[in-house]
């Protein structure tokens, strides 16, 4: 097992990494001293599968242990679940020292500590992570929300977990498309913080895609030392956490105008970041061959990296990009790659740079590329 | 006029009591270097009334303004009004700098802060209480939430207003079963932390009753002071915090199985706090006499200190109170006084004195009280 700390004072907390993990749960809960009853939040398909042994492993530390299950899918980052999971938390008689704990990917994770943050103006929570996004990205740094219509994670606030568990056996049942699109997050933090992580990747994609336990758990455990480093730095995100979303600008606006569910987060965030590697070359003198080895990359882990919109879609995904949160003064800021390794953020990108790169995602800069063959 | 500060470092805030501070928004909001766009929040009945003058006082100072407004009473702060608001502060394209004004009583300071804790994980907002009860009390020390089915704020969050602007002017208007309801909570600070103050209410209720000026100005910057001094010592009220919630136990109660809207929260807080007040005697060793001397000032404030429940609707209020949010291993805990000034949280309460208090709570202890002839 690998104990990652997160160093936020009051906040802080530790990410323990290792197979086998979901049977400590219990065990890992009584340590915090919180209260005796509890309520694991999954989903249809994560709760049949792990909310037993989850629950299993409450119950026998003597927590008073109830299950709140959601829908499967983004759709479940709705006020509307919210609202019923509220009803079915006040049902349960959850007080101020009672638990969350959210099982499973990361809208189940974002949903559930959403309901944390705010029922009873905050109860603490746990995360136990059960896919390769939510382990290396949304379970880490205390991003908690849901979507409105009008855009993602655009009701939410910072609320750091208690502790995040995340059990690589449960990497064991995830679907190849869901592990895939998981990388598209890990590949970013070689891309932002750690030119060494980046190359690691390219000589071990291929143990990875067969989920090689001693490369997962190193390369999991690096993610969330970077995530930890940079939420330590700037827990709500005044400044320099923003180069976490790097790819995410285009990434966010492409699955609003998709309605969310028709790609899967990571899927989207690929190819926001070969539009953002394109941006880079243009605009931050990131070296061709550093954007090309980027689009090699997340097309050997399986990820798409072009899909081609009408205009009308062009535009719709530009408007959609206004919306994101990280707009300031009405200008779209970006994430941008200076080198493999080294981002900034705050860029102001020139819309026709803009409307040329999300024109230019329609086609494969490399030969062999994955294309969007998805629909 | 008088400001108050509010001790809480970087989350520290102003409070500014005087007549005509709402023509000075716009300089106010100036001063705190907030974005351009801003929002006005208010209701059906606050907003025709107020909402010009106070968007003229922001336009005037180069804010871009727009207005949201829900509908009057108790029912807005529900997680629907929530959801409308969303939508609107989304197509109004609010960014993380831009500003929620929550211009009302506490219902529209609960509900307008809840919705800028959570819009964007959080964007600043600026509290313009118009009632007696919102300056005194729900306009300070960032409690904000919203109601479910199941229970009064039993959603919402600890986050701070970056100014509270008390416009005196505004009270002018304020009919007086509502002016009368502030009442109870300025009473209440007299109870549990300035025997001197409620000594100054027995003494001058008919020239507050009169809405004084100079009386009123004094007695609401004391009462912020006090209700400063108590969130400095404990924002998220993990313990001392919870002497505010003197008569809140009851009141809350019988706020929920009245459906919100039948009492004024004042009017359910006298009621609680004769209730709280009995208990005492019997629990604490408060003197007879001072229980009497609660009373008395609660009725000469045109309060209501008795009503009649029938045996199962007293069985509802009890179980009501066990949803409360300071409920700790299912035992519900109360704010008992000691004395006139002094009173003490976490106190247990045998269910056979509080079944004993809530029956009590039909005959008024003195001759003249006020009995509950609101229905």
């Amino acid at each position: 097992m690998r104990t990652v700390p997160v160093s936020l004072g009051d906040r802080g907390y530790q990410i323990k990494i290792g197979g086998g993990l979901l049977d400590r749960l219990g065990e890992e809960c009584a340590r915090l001293e919180l209260g005796a009853r509890c309520v694991i939040v999954s989903d249809s398909n994560v709760m049949p599968r792990y909310g037993p042994a989850a629950r299993k492993a409450l119950t026998s530390r003597g927590f008073d242990c109830g299950l709140i299950t959601v829908p499967a899918g983004e759709t479940a980052k709705s006020l509307k679940t919210v609202q019923v999971a509220y009803d079915q938390l006040a049902a349960a008689r959850l007080e101020r020292k009672s638990f969350i704990v959210a099982l499973g990917g990361g809208v189940v994770g974002d949903m559930a500590g959403f309901l944390a943050a705010t029922y009873l103006r905050g109860i603490p929570f746990v995360q136990a992570p059960t896919t390769l996004l939510a382990q290396v990205d949304s379970s880490v740094g205390g991003k908690v929300g849901v979507n409105l219509k009008a855009g993602k994670n655009l009701v939410g606030a910072f609320y750091q977990p208690r502790l995040v568990l995340c059990d690589l056996n449960t990497l064991g049942t995830l679907p190849e498309r869901e592990f895939r699109a998981g990388l598209a997050e890990v590949i970013k933090y070689g891309i932002i913080y750690d030119a060494g992580l980046f190359r690691r990747l390219e000589r071990e994609m291929t143990r990875l895609l067969g989920r090689d336990p001693d490369v997962l758990t190193a390369v999991i455990a690096r993610c969330c030392q970077i995530k930890a480093e940079v939420v330590r730095q700037d827990e709500t995100e005044s400044g320099p956490r923003a180069i976490l979303n790097f790819g995410h600008t285009i990434g966010h606006a492409l699955e609003a105008i998709s309605g969310y569910g028709k790609y899967l987060h990571g899927e989207a965030i690929s190819l926001g970041q070969v539009g953002a590697a394109r941006l880079s070359t243009r605009l931050l003198d990131l070296p061709a061959a550093a954007a090309a080895r980027i689009e090699v990359l997340l097309a050997r882990a399986g990820l798409p990296t072009s899909v081609s919109l009408s205009a009308r879609r062009r535009q719709a995904l530009i408007a959609a990009m206004k919306l994101d949160k990280k707009v300031s003064a009405g200008e779209v800021k970006f994430v941008l790659a200076r080198h493999l390794g080294r981002v900034e953020y705050g860029q102001s990108v020139p819309q026709s740079s803009l409307e040329e790169a999300v024109k230019s995602l329609a086609v494969p800069s490399l030969p062999g590329n994955q294309s969007s063959s998805l629909r």
